[in-house]
């Protein structure tokens, strides 16, 4: 499928705003979406506009029987204080994600960037000594399909080998990563299940090594809620910056299954068995604040002023010595890293089994049919 | 010696409360103990009587010569605004411990629970999915006797293996357990004091052993204060909820010891070496809220909503799928299962050798000695 | 050189309060320095001059063209409220400091102590069970020369050996240590910057090994701020007491080098990898408050009772039994002893080849430019 460079462009310069060109480009690209988003998307998109374009909600809310209306002055009466030029940012950057996904070829230019040309589920860009690993799905809150993980791997793959300093993992849209996309495992190849949860597992595995064996300062900004091992992969990260809205959440045992992402060693040693047992044994759900106490994230910074933050920090940070940084966090790394080889493996294959087992398959069939219902 | 079965289905309930007709049995039990409970055990079933039938402490306080009147009303007073009902479900629970130490043997029922006749100084039930194993031996604060070693080693292996979910160690009455008793060393056998040391250690190694390769979610209900081999072992635990009257205080060196429980690896993994130290070499005593600071306690509950908020935190928990529960538990332990019983085997030996000290016996004989004065 | 044992007297009496004797030698003593301290000294002596003498800052702040006035105004100003005995106690110890590394031989006395006879750059006391060893170059804020590597190292085998319970490390003056003294880069031997590079490799690897195997509890009192090595070996401590004025700051990677002291291991144990990347890998400097909270510290006290919180707890932890502490820091020690020295000897490989890059020398280059500018 064709990519949409020009908007790529825009994504690359989150830090800096983007103009009031870019702004009326991204409006342009939400009616040739062929794909419809989606309510919630559709909605996010409404409330961004009115923010960029009147500022905060300064209208009477409708009446309880005014569905619609009231859905829409909710969600831009939800953005609060959030300044003009954050919204339009936003906005941008939504409709970047949906383009990219969607088929809105027309829009492509010839001089497509040849890095990016690889990939449909994520958006790869580099500035400033930082190349940047965006999640793309945003109308599916980022959830991991296959082609995502190997994707992700790809671009690991390539940062570990360009120029850049400092490598960024973040989400396009409300979400960070809703974890793995559950419809993974509906898709079952004529090889029948056994052959399906032995490939997945070995995807597991080699997903998951890919972050063991990043060579660079690697870091995390979770710009929105986190889910499965889209949370269990941080403890394999050198910084975690989260936006106050994020919350990280491990309902492994929920759907029969069980941590991986290395997280039944690294949780433990983060945050204490204690601690640990109540997010991976028994999926409970933690704020942005309490995952920072727990030190599993860096530090979390209001949703407002997240994004302009935590480019700056970053920015400043991949101006110091590469090597130094580089090898620093090798040196770091180097003290477990057979360690964690070993507890992949061990996590992946027993995820192999649990795949396999009815509890599971009832656990995520009841996950499907309550869905089902709602 | 006999069992008081109708009592512990009693304890079993305490999650639901005690009825009127538990409370005026517990109130002929206790007309029927035939071993002395000790004044501090009578002063708290005075307090919890008047508490449970008339609330809130509501009499002047008796003048400074009436010591008798002005011990009760302060053990009533201190009971705050405990809820009649918890205050009626305390003293139940008292008192079933108090029985079944006792040979108060006329109130055994001929279909006495099989699992339980088999000790003297736990009670073990299982309800919800949830096997709970009590340490019962309030009046000695739940102090460790080499019995209550071995009884606890059987109840756990008992509790691995029946078809419960979850499995909780808690104490009855106001501690959780006073840690090792002390009168353990003064009770040598004819073969000597090397032979009795020799043995100990043993005994340490299985009781601690036992910890490491429990297979299921362990839960501890921290009571009230923990001393000791009753904090060392938290370390093992997967979820430590506590009262927040709780403590945890771990005085092996006052007592010329040195740590055990693999508390010399676990404490400075969960809290960082210049925590573990003031605990482990300077016998730092931690409040609750230390505690849960350091990551040593998952949770602090007000006292008086205590039981209620972690029975029922521990149901809805018992009802996620059984295997992933424990499948998870066991990799999260599987990391460093080796190496903790490693560290086990070291600390019970290099105990054995202090043991025998005269620096030990000294401090020890000192305990003795200062106690006798009091 | 000479050493002034009468000085070194009042400092091991430093949590009792210096006389008024103490003070007017102390005066005396700066008269008779034959080194010019410098104006930050200059300034400190005036401040706690007046401090002890008159109590806080009384008088009105000199006029902005009054620039002599106005930085001696600033200096005794800054000292708040500081008692006026903490003030004499402070002065007699700066001057302590400067007397014992100058020459100031007129003062030495015949009876010289034997022990501090052998160091110049620190000095070593014993009282109360307790083995003090401070750094003693207050005037270069206690940046580690090679002497005083090799000083430390022979503080700390002589220290294991006594029969102390506890064995100190402090900083005399304002700062604990400002970390290596980057003045022992441009002093290259004959032999060349790779020999100079191999032996500073060598020299770092037995300094952190030193602390390693180090068989007694150690305590940092952090009297300071901390700098560079000076803060990666507090992973390496038992306990870490710190004025509220202090901080942690290891600016490797704006030096193009990386972390020692072993902290490549311990600080990821301790903060969890999200907090040990922000120091170790980006520099972040810690305050006192953050770097307790992260687990680095034990306690922080308020700058103005820092001295004497801190010698009244060591004196009575002091009084323990002395076997039973040392043997329970060496099991505590003993779970990764060889995997700390296995990191220190990889840590200090790996700066063997750093100092050698270009990125490091340019790095020190500017830091001395820069430094010349100011």
């Amino acid at each position: 499928s064709l990519k949409v460079p020009a908007l790529q462009l825009h994504v690359s310069k989150t830090a800096m705003g983007a103009s009031q060109k870019d702004f009326e480009n991204a409006m342009n690209q939400v009616k040739l979406l062929k794909e419809d988003p989606g309510n919630e998307v559709k909605l996010k998109l409404y409330a961004l506009y009115k923010q960029a374009t009147e500022g905060p909600c300064n209208t009477p809310k409708p009446g309880v029987f005014d569905l619609i209306n009231k859905a829409k002055w909710e969600a831009w009466n939800a953005l609060g204080s959030l300044p003009k030029e954050t919204a339009r940012q936003n906005y941008v950057d939504l409709v970047s994600g949906l383009s990219s996904s969607s088929d809105s070829s027309s829009q492509a230019k010839p001089e497509a960037d040849r890095k990016q040309a690889e990939y449909e589920t994520v958006v790869m860009t580099s500035e400033d000594g930082i190349t940047k690993i965006m999640l793309n799905r945003p109308a599916k809150k980022n959830a991991l399909t296959e082609q995502m993980y190997q994707e992700i791997m790809l671009a690991l793959e390539a940062a570990s080998k360009d120029d850049s300093t400092i490598t960024v993992l973040t989400g396009n849209g409300d979400y960070y990563s809703s974890g793995n996309d559950l419809t993974n495992f509906t898709n079952i190849p004529p090889e029948g299940v056994e052959a399906k949860a032995k490939n997945s597992a070995i995807l597991l595995r080699n997903f998951v090594g890919s972050f063991i064996d990043f060579p660079k300062p690697l870091v995390a900004v979770v710009n929105g809620p986190a889910v499965g091992i889209s949370v269990t992969v941080l403890g394999l990260f050198d910084l975690v910056y989260a936006t106050d809205r994020a919350t990280f959440h491990t309902p492994f045992s929920h759907l029969g299954q069980t941590p991986e992402g290395c997280s039944s060693y690294t949780f433990p040693k983060i945050m204490g068995p204690a601690k640990a047992a109540e997010m991976l044994i028994f999926g409970k759900k933690l704020t942005a604040g309490e995952a920072y106490a727990q030190g599993l994230v860096t530090e979390v910074f209001p949703d407002s002023t997240f994004q302009k933050e935590v480019w700056t920090r970053l920015k400043a940070y991949s101006k110091l010595p590469q090597n130094a940084l580089r090898i620093s966090k090798q040196i770091i790394r180097s003290q477990e890293k057979e360690k964690l080889h070993a507890v992949n493996a061990k996590e992946s294959s027993i995820l192999q089994e649990r795949w396999l087992s009815s509890e599971c398959m009832n656990a995520i069939m009841n996950f499907f049919s309550q869905k089902a219902k709602l």
